[in-house]
């Protein structure tokens, strides 16, 4: 399950993040309370934050799992400020993902991601 | 160990807190990225987040664990906004707390703690 994720990131493969997502996958952004719903949407914030989150210095520090569910800690740097966060993936029963939550701290790094992420998506979306 | 905090949470006692840290325990806020060290320093800010986090709204809603490390997921409502958010925990051998970092979602949520623990902080230290 997992290890199809990381082969991923390890990759920098977004154009096979859709096949990884369930049908009515969830995500919940560290910036913003409302849920992003479905496939379409999702995989495009995922791949925002694939542009935005993995550079060089990205990496996963820690990890944990319970059953079905992970929590991956990363950290990474973007314009010289530490970005320290977590995803948290839950899987379905057929090995997709259904849900995905992100949390990123302190708020200097949130601001950040707020910007970049806002930006990345509005590239991505007039392309 | 951890059914040690929990049982502190469950019961809101603050007091006990210090009982469960080690001399070198570090914190990592979710709001600033510089750690806060030592027995003392540490004990002051989780008496700030008992009195500012732990309403009756407040409940773990999932726990993760590898070794000697939890990752505890929180929801609760503070002034009407919703917080969610992780505590991620790390004891020593002697199943005392050697590293404590929380995170907090979504954006609102983090200004709201901001502002809620600088007060609560501020209040604790000229009583």
């Amino acid at each position: 399950m997992i290890h199809h994720w990381h082969t991923l990131v390890e990759n920098r493969q977004s154009d096979k993040i859709t096949e990884l997502l369930a049908d009515n996958v969830v995500l919940h952004s560290p910036v913003v309370h409302t849920e992003v719903k479905g496939k379409q949407l999702v995989s495009l914030y995922l791949h925002a934050a694939f542009h935005t989150f993995l550079n060089d210095s990205f990496q996963y520090v820690r990890e944990f799992n319970n059953g079905n569910q992970y929590v991956l800690e990363f950290s990474t740097e973007i314009n010289g400020i530490t970005v320290n966060g977590v995803d948290m993936i839950v899987f379905d029963d057929n090995e997709k993902i259904v849900d995905f939550k992100v949390m990123v701290r302190p708020l200097k790094a949130i601001n950040l991601i707020h910007q970049a992420m806002g930006q990345m998506l509005e590239k991505l979306q007039t392309n």
